[in-house]
């Protein structure tokens, strides 16, 4: 997959910042082009034109149902990742309920916790543990008779870390206690068989699968009982309102099964270029330590002693290179990544580590290019004693 | 402006149904195209692929702002028009306040104020008169003391009709009142010049004026005190989490821009084809009724005596040509257009009744052809004696 840099002045141009949003897809642009240049029917609408566009939003509510193999009629197309998580928080709780969600959940999670907090909901919030994961013995330690439900993501943002949703979900089940995970960065990037998995409701973005931006979808098993909290014309069976981003369902449909066929391969090389990316950083004799574990593959959080997060950050994008200094959401702020202070490391380690995400269009050139450019940064401070 | 039919079988396909979505703009949808194809970062990533994700943001915002004369710092982008409706009335109605409203507004003002009555706002819905608009006099009647908002829209979506917002808002600014009306079908219909409307908030969509499904604004004027009821990343000044729609909003922006450039010239081809029409009505001996008054250019609500209303529509269907039986949004249901029978109109008159919406592209050729199916259809069964 090539991603057009024709504009550009002649430079480098690698991203490597996957995590805050990928490239859309030449291949689903072409597709959102096609429909939206076809089809323009309000999907409510009797008439052949509204048909034609309910049929485009009903096809990708089945690609994507089969991408992560529930039925359609449990998924529901939302206008973002974000609204999706707000919806279950502030659908499925009220005063007196307990949450249980880890400290380090995306802000769509976190913010709506701390407002229903001041309406009387009852929170337990999870730091994780050095590995990056939330481990799920502490979740069953916090659950108490009035849990109603449990928000815990499936893969970090700024680590990259996989957590065990399958016993987080098991714990759930076994209690009766409804499991929502954040599954934004993880569709796509890791297997998710809904069939098989523990989870109740799982969010989802397109803009980080090489979907376009704009759409999100909310998986909601059947028979959990989700109410909406905006109301309109009653679309998406009530629980969504407003006219429904046809062109945009449909690309997040075509984005999502194309992730889901090409994830072996993806994954294949991505663990691959990311090897030869670590390797390539050793070569360049800079000293650095990934920051957790069980990352999805492609996602780096790498602590480089010696320089500060954000003064990297800005030096790599001057070399043409986008990296990160934490989460996209939160990087208008300067604070170090809240998830590293979450696991125990200090304030220092915290402001020199930064995020560095690989995608599956990434070349083994291109890896080798930033690890050299990250050494023309990083070495000479390294070597100066006073670091 | 031409949309593109080639995939369907050789018919007519004359789509008349613009108060319910608009194709979407051939330029538009090459600009979408681009800016897809080129700009994809984060907009709140601090590199260089975010900022000029942000830039494309930004410049949207100045184009709407332009398009509606106010500042761009009060145009906050949203998923879509019912969502600013909804984030209006849940952000600035708290039990004990008195909201006036209309009984026949768009189910996403209707249902969220059900929604706030059932939670102690106390709820004042004005109906609308025999011509389909609101008297200001009573809103004025209505007013109490812990009124806290108005919520009137600019142009009736099923009527078509365009409510005095001029004098509706001069009495809520008087009183200090705030003044919300939901402008998603008067934008790009008819001219709104925000620096002289007494309008406190309103509402937009994209899909209304040849612009992309899924993206909305709400303008809201400075000092007005709005905070957010979903929670994030801070996005939109902390108003609208998620990462934005960039390709919808950059879209939006340049619909916007077209829409109020060709506004006079597209104002005075609709005014010129409706009359063809209810001329060639008329020369097609069919019996009609024009509901209300004062619509927007290209609407309107007929009365056809003789036949139902969602039969008229699915034979007209059958013909390939698209009309609507009242609101997309509620045309799911087999219910009469409620704004006629809110204005006074019996059942038999309200379920006899169709929408009839031309844009910008529509011929004369075009209109004429609808009025000769009509009258294929109609005057047969207006002849029937038992009629």
């Amino acid at each position: 997959m090539g991603v057009n840099f024709a504009h550009r002045p002649a430079m480098k141009n690698i991203y490597c910042d996957i995590s805050a949003t990928t490239p859309l897809s030449p291949e689903v642009n072409e597709f959102i082009f096609k429909i939206q240049s076809t089809v323009f029917g309000n999907p409510s609408s009797i008439h052949r034109f509204g048909q034609e566009a309910k049929a485009v939003i009903e096809h990708a509510r089945r690609q994507i149902s089969k991408a992560i193999n529930c039925s359609p009629g449990e998924i529901y197309f939302t206008g973002c990742g974000s609204e999706s998580n707000n919806l279950v928080l502030h659908s499925l709780l009220k005063p007196g309920d307990h949450l249980i969600t880890s400290t380090y959940e995306h802000p769509a999670v976190k913010k709506p916790a701390s407002t229903l907090e001041s309406a009387g909901v009852n929170v337990s919030r999870i730091p994780p543990d050095k590995d990056g994961r939330i481990s799920p013995s502490n979740v069953e330690h916090a659950l108490k008779p009035e849990t109603r439900l449990v928000s815990i993501m499936m893969v970090n943002n700024e680590i990259g870390s996989v957590n065990d949703v399958v016993s987080i979900g098991e714990i759930c089940k076994s209690k009766g206690i409804l499991f929502h995970t954040d599954g934004v960065q993880g569709l796509g990037k890791i297997p998710v068989d809904l069939a098989a998995l523990p989870i109740d409701l799982m969010s989802m973005s397109a803009h980080k699968l090489y979907g376009p931006k704009g759409v999100g979808a909310l998986f909601v098993r059947r028979g959990v009982p989700i109410t909406s909290i905006l109301q309109g014309g009653g679309q998406e069976k009530n629980l969504r309102p407003g006219t429904e981003n046809i062109a945009g369902i449909a690309g997040f449909g075509l984005a999502a099964q194309l992730a889901v066929e090409t994830l072996e391969k993806s994954s294949t090389h991505l663990k691959n270029i990311t090897q030869i990316f670590l390797t390539s950083l050793t070569e360049e004799n800079i000293r650095f330590s990934v920051n957790g574990s069980h990352q999805i593959p492609g996602v780096l959080n790498i602590y480089f002693p010696g320089i500060e997060a954000q003064s990297l950050v800005i030096r790599m994008d001057m070399a043409g290179i986008a990296i990160s200094a934490g989460a996209a959401c939160s990087s208008g702020t300067a604070k170090p990544a809240g998830a590293l202070l979450d696991m125990g490391f200090d304030i220092d380690r915290a402001s020199t580590s930064v995020r560095i995400s690989f995608g599956k269009f990434h070349t083994v050139e291109d890896v080798i290019t930033v690890a050299e450019e990250l050494g023309k940064i990083i070495t000479p401070l390294q070597k100066d004693p006073l670091q």
